[in-house]
């Protein structure tokens, strides 16, 4: 595995105060689902499902999909792993920079990768698999919705590996599944734990053909969801529950504070239509910065340095609350001033 | 993925009294790490670490042995599989009858199998891996420590694979990872979910080399283990409570569930070092005893007719208290006087 992911507070014990580098917002209130939890404690005392059927049931109906079409993951990161098992060997397009795990998961299966979305791809095989990740991680940057479907259409030659983790924080509109069960060439990846805010639990899934699903389901390992992951995920999928509760809002605020961080002479922020950005510095660097805010103000970024195409003047940020916001804006300017 | 697992009681809802499919202790008190866990629960909120590093610190001062000779696993079921993909394309002896898993690994990554000991020994590739799982699933065999540490010592140029899960459900001797910090040809695979009768949180782990531990850590995925199963593993190895009461009567009790089941004619039972046990039928069939058992009395045994080597007159069972042994050997003399 890659070294240097994001929301990375366990390194700083107590130190951390605001939390800028998870891409999960923070505000999400847990308690039913903690009440839940605790009423079905009792499971943690038997195997869980070898793999997770009946929470793909309920998510089925949730989506409007059939059953067949659907497996459910230890996080998208096991779905990202197990396509690029299932695919070992083929090209990979992984345009850049984006989230790192595509590349790590392709390189553990021996594809050939090309990181241009051109240059290469009139001598690549046409065993070939395109990663795309909207909204993109970590720049924000959302497709189309009828580009990519057209894209993915019109291509059944190649296979489309569309991960939409972030498709609950952003107003474009997304490709659904149940658009798609016609497509055959399309993995679609989601996000579980992003949507109701548990990262910490790891649930994610795979839409595709039943084909394709049962392919996977032929290579998975099992019992790879934890029985406290199942039964937060069956009462979360039955339930539903908004956990951002103004989505238009909070996405407002990210505006606000890309505004804010733009008016720092010397910053540049990438236009994002989702919660987080991509922040470019002309002054000091990102590794000095993120200590240099975690010492002084309790502040967490995600040094982005470690992206491919992407430099140690980079860094990705969350919105937050306006306070924390303001509060990251006026470090980040008491830190322009020493440098 | 295979199909058929044990203690496959989600499959039954509410029918099932007594399970004697599972081969963790049921009567384990959990209290104390729920009260632990909902004190926690914020943890789901973040993500995990990418790797449970300070579980592995944990549970290295507790083994006596070098945090660099531990890796935490999502299960020992993400061991098995992270080894065999470790050393894809090697031949792997698997003796049989054992845990179908090891075989399921290894056809996922291009091994060359052997299941005998001996007959193609001599043809075998020398890069070659030796899964021995110890006390043997199914069977209930404990391998001689002794001769075990002979024999891996004596062939340092093939690699042993040994999965010791259920080490802490017998009272033969254990190679204990301490005693083996010298080895450089082993893999030591134990189940914190069997210890400490968790086994719906999925926590095992790897004793090795530090250089084979440092391969297999370039290899995994982050965040397998989420961040439940990292907090009630740091708070069960800090505290390391004794799950099961009284080792030496349960083995007992499992002693004396064997003797009542040998004693029905017709039935034979493998000498068995630990609490669960491999039983053979010349009456009926398992599939069918399977399915009358939860009809008729609300009992759930392990079907092993599809471990290989073993057909449909076998099947496991672990000893529960006293009285649930009793019913289960009175509901099998009943179903052989139907047969």
């Amino acid at each position: 595995m890659l070294y240097g992911h994001g929301d990375d507070a366990f390194r700083y014990g107590d130190k951390v105060k605001m939390n800028f580098s998870t891409k999960v917002y923070q505000g999400a209130d847990l308690s039913d689902l903690k009440t839940h939890l605790m009423r079905h404690f009792e499971v943690v005392g038997h195997y869980p499902e070898p793999e997770p059927r009946e929470l793909e049931r309920l998510l089925a109906a949730q989506l409007g999909v059939p059953e067949s079409t659907l497996m459910v993951t230890n996080g998208a990161t096991e779905a990202i792993y197990l396509v690029a098992q299932l695919y070992k060997g083929w090209a990979s397009v992984i345009p850049q920079p984006t989230f790192n795990e595509y590349e790590d998961a392709c390189k553990a299966f021996d594809h050939l990768i090309s990181y241009e979305m051109t240059d290469e791809l009139d001598v690549l095989p046409e065993k070939r698999l395109y990663w795309l990740c909207n909204p993109n991680n970590p720049t924000g940057n959302v497709l189309l919705k009828s580009l990519l479907n057209h894209i993915i259409r019109q291509n059944p030659r190649y296979v489309y590996v569309l991960d939409q983790s972030y498709a609950d924080y952003t107003l474009s509109p997304m490709l659904e599944p149940v658009e798609m069960t016609d497509c055959y060439n399309l993995l679609l990846i989601r996000s579980l734990s992003k949507k109701y805010c548990i990262p910490g639990l790891r649930l994610g899934y795979i839409f595709s053909s039943p084909i394709i699903i049962d392919r996977l389901r032929q290579i998975r390992q099992p019992w790879t969801v934890n029985a406290l992951a199942i039964e937060a995920g069956k009462y979360l999928v039955e339930n539903d529950p908004t956990m951002i509760p103004d989505l238009r809002a909070y996405l407002a605020e990210a505006q606000r504070l890309r505004e804010r961080l733009s008016a720092i002479s010397g910053v540049m922020v990438m236009n994002t239509h989702t919660h987080f950005m991509l922040v470019n510095i002309d002054f000091g660097n990102t590794q000095h910065l993120k200590k240099w805010l975690v010492d002084n103000h309790g502040i967490l970024i995600r040094d982005a340095s470690n992206f491919r195409g992407l430099d140690n003047h980079c860094f990705s940020v969350t919105a937050q609350t306006p306070e924390e916001d303001d509060a990251l804006v006026e470090a980040i300017q008491k830190y322009k001033a020493l440098c």
